[in-house]
C-alpha cells in the first residue's frame, strides 16, 4: 500500500531542504536558488537530456554522480549556465561552494541550472545563495526548495509518499520544475527525489531509468528538448529496511512508489505547461510493441495541430490520424478507433481509420472539461503506452515571444 | 538564363486552367475547385506524403501515374477526403468524371484534396464543379486554379518562368498551397508544375525528386507532416527542343529551372504559414554532410520556441542551440557560430557555442523585419542547407483551435 503523506522531499528521513531569493533573478519575491541536504551520503542516481548542447551543470553532476554517492543537491532557476565559455567552471564551483557550506566533499553536490540559455551566471548572488541556505535548511524547507527551481510554472511540483519495504516504512518525496522546453528524452526537465530506503547505487539507478523512459520522458509540452534536463534520486538509506542489491520483492516496490511519483509529476508537468489550458493524456492501446505505442501517443501529444484544436474544444480526430501517421511507425489506418473522454463524458470521434458523424455538441462538452483524453485503439497488438501533454494557447505563444527580455 | 514571365500554370505551351466555386465551402466567393488541362497526354511526375495515414487522392493519383503519363489536374479545397469509408471509391470518381468531362484517358488525371480530414466528400457540388469547369478552361486561367486551391493561404501562390534549352524556349509554370499541416516529408502541401519541355518520364522523375528534397521539403509551419501533401509536374513537350533522356546539359537546364520553382514557393509557403508575420530562413554552413545539414536546420526552422521568439523578436541564440542539439545529429556545440540577419543588419548571438553579450537595440532592429536568416556555422565539414518557416503567433493558434467548425 502506498499512501500520501506530508513533507515533499524533506519527508524521507535524513533530508532538510531549503529556498531562497538569492538574487538570479530580479524580482525579489521569487525564490530562485534551492538546496537539498541528507545527513549521510546517499546512493545516487540520475538521468539527463539526450540534448548534445547540454548544460554545465549536467557536466558537473555527471562527473560527481560517477561513484553512485551524493549528500545535497544545489539548484538556481533564472539562468541555466548553458552555452557559456565559463559554464562548466561555475558550475565546479557551485559544487566547491556548496560542499564547503555544508562541510561535504565537493564530488557528493548534484549541481543544477535552469533559465535562460547562452548568458553568463552571475556568482555573486550564486555565492550568497549558497552561504545563506545551509542557515535555512529544515525539514519544512521541502516546499521552499520546490518554489525556487520554478521558472514559468504557475504551480509548485511536489509529492511525498509512503510504503512499507521490509517491515520498514519507506518514504519517498519529489519536487519538479516543469513548463517550457519539454519533450524529453531520457531525462527530463529538473526533478529532485529524495527517499530514505537502503538500496544499492545499480538497482537505484535501474529502478529510475525503468520508471523515466515511461512517465518522465512521456511528456510533451512544445516538443523542444531542452539542455538542462535531470531527474536525480538521493537514498539514504535511513529507513533501515535490508538493502535491496536485486530484483523482485522489495526492488518492485520501490519501483511502484516511482511509478506513482512519475506519473504524478508528469501530469502535473504537463497540465502546468506553458499557456496550458489543459492536461491532455493520449492513453493508446494495440500497438505492435511498447517501442512503438510509446511513439505514437508522443507524436500525437506533440502535434501542434491537435494541441491547437483542444485549446479550442474542437473534436478534430483527422489530426489525430494524421499525427500517428507521421510518427515514422508503420501500422494499419483502417484498424485505428479514436475517442475524446473527459469526465462529462466519452465520444468515438473514428472508426476503422475512418471520420464518425457525431454530435457537435457532445462533443463540445467533453472538450471543455480541463483534463482531455485522447483514447486510441489500434490493430497491431497487444502493447500500450500513456504520454501527456497540454494544449497549445495563446499565451504559449505570449510567454515565450519574450521570455529573455 | 532563366526570365519570370506571365501566365503561371498556363505560361508553358499547351496549358488552359480554370478555377471556380463549386459549393464544396458554404463561402460563395471563395473558388473551391481548379482544373488544369493539357492539350496533348504529357509526361508527368509526382512525389507524394510519406504519412502513413495517406488521403484518397494520393492513392488514385499514384495508381494514375504509374505509367508517367497524365494530361490534366483536379483538385478541390475545403475538404481532404482523407480518413473516410468512401473516400477511394469518390477520388476515382472525381478522376472519371474529369476525363468524361475532357474527353480524355481517367488514367491521365492527377487527382488532389485539401482541407478537413474525416468528413465524407460531398460528390454534388464536385460533379457540378467538373461539369463546369472544362467550359472555364482558359490560357488565362491559371491565377483562378491558384486561388482554387487555397484553403488558410493568405496568399496566391503562383509563379512562371523561361529558360532556353536546346535552342527553343522552354516555359515552367507552378501553382502551390500551403499554410498549415506543413513539415513535408518526401513530397509537400499541394504544388502543380506544367512545362513545355520534352523529357522522357523518368528524367522528369528524377529532377522532381531531387529538387523537392531540397526545397519543398525544407519547409516547416507547424511540424505536421499532413495526409495529402503532392507536388507533380506535367510537362507537354510542345517546346520543341530534343528530348532529354539523360543527366546534364539539358536536364541540368530543367532542374536549375525547377530549383527555382520550388525555391520560390518554399518561401512562399513558409513566409503564408497559418498565422505567420515572419518568414524564417535557416541557412547552415560546416555541417559534416548535406543529410545531417538539413536534419539541424530542419530542427531549428520547426522549434516552437525558435519560433516564438523570432514572433516576439527576441534574440534568443539559446533556443537555436538547443534545437540544433536536440535534432538527434552528433556535432560539436563549441564549434558553432550563430548570426540573427535581415535587411537591417546582422547580429552575431554565439560564438564557440556561447552566448555573446550584444547591443539588444541593434538585435531587436534586426529582428523586427519581415524576413529573418538564422545563419548557422558549424565545424563539422563543409556540407550546407537551407530551410524555411515561419514565426509563431497568436493566430497561428487562433485559426487552428477551431478549423474544422
Amino acid at each position: 500500500m502506498i499512501k500520501k503523506i506530508d513533507g515533499g522531499v524533506c519527508a524521507p528521513k535524513g533530508f532538510k531542504a531549503a529556498g531562497m531569493h538569492c538574487g538570479v533573478r530580479k524580482n525579489h519575491s521569487k525564490k530562485d536558488i534551492a538546496m537539498i541536504f541528507c545527513e549521510v551520503p546517499g546512493t545516487a542516481a540520475a538521468v539527463y537530456t539526450q540534448n548534445k548542447v547540454y548544460g554545465a551543470p549536467i557536466t558537473v553532476t555527471r562527473k560527481n554522480l560517477s561513484n553512485g554517492v551524493a549528500q545535497a543537491v544545489i539548484c538556481n532557476s533564472g539562468n541555466a549556465n548553458t552555452a557559456n565559455l565559463d559554464g562548466v567552471e561555475k558550475a565546479q564551483l557551485m559544487s566547491d561552494l556548496t560542499a564547503k557550506a555544508l562541510g561535504i566533499k565537493s564530488e557528493d553536490i548534484i549541481v543544477a541550472s535552469t533559465g535562460v540559455i547562452g548568458q553568463s551566471l552571475d556568482m555573486e548572488p550564486i555565492s550568497y545563495g549558497i552561504s545563506e541556505l545551509p542557515k535555512l535548511l529544515s525539514v519544512n524547507g521541502g516546499n521552499d526548495a520546490a518554489q525556487a527551481i520554478m521558472t514559468t510554472d504557475t504551480k509548485v511540483k511536489e509529492i511525498s509518499l509512503e510504503t512499507e519495504i521490509g517491515g520498514k516504512p519507506v518514504r519517498f518525496g519529489a519536487i519538479s520544475k516543469g513548463s517550457g522546453m519539454i519533450h524529453p528524452n531520457m531525462a527530463t526537465m529538473l526533478s529532485f527525489i529524495t527517499t530514505d530506503v537502503n538500496i544499492s547505487p545499480e538497482m537505484l539507478h535501474k529502478a529510475l531509468v525503468t520508471v523515466v523512459n515511461d512517465t518522465y520522458n512521456m511528456i510533451s509540452v512544445d516538443g523542444d528538448t531542452s539542455t538542462n534536463d535531470m531527474v536525480s534520486v538521493i537514498a539514504s538509506g535511513l529507513s533501515g529496511n535490508e538493502k535491496i542489491t536485486s530484483e523482485g520483492g522489495d526492488y518492485d516496490k520501490v519501483v511502484e512508489v516511482l511509478y506513482e511519483i512519475g506519473g504524478f509529476m508528469a501530469k502535473m508537468i504537463a497540465g502546468d505547461g506553458e499557456g496550458a489550458t489543459k492536461l491532455l493524456t493520449c492513453k493508446l492501446y494495440g500497438a505492435a510493441d511498447i517501442r512503438s505505442a510509446k511513439v505514437i501517443a508522443k507524436s500525437v501529444i506533440a502535434s501542434s495541430l491537435v494541441k491547437a484544436a483542444m485549446f479550442g474544444a474542437d473534436a478534430n480526430c483527422g489530426r489525430v490520424l494524421c499525427a500517428m501517421g507521421y510518427s515514422g511507425e508503420d501500422f494499419d489506418p483502417s484498424g485505428v478507433t479514436v475517442w475524446f473522454e473527459s469526465e462529462a463524458g466519452s465520444i468515438k470521434v473514428c472508426e476503422q481509420g475512418c471520420g464518425l458523424k457525431f454530435d457537435e455538441d457532445i462533443a463540445k462538452k467533453v472538450l471543455l472539461e480541463k483534463e482531455i483524453v485522447i483514447k486510441i485503439k489500434m490493430a497491431e497488438g497487444d502493447a500500450e503506452a500513456t504520454a501527456w501533454g497540454c494544449d497549445l494557447t495563446y499565451d504559449y505563444v505570449k510567454i515565450n515571444g519574450d521570455y529573455r527580455t
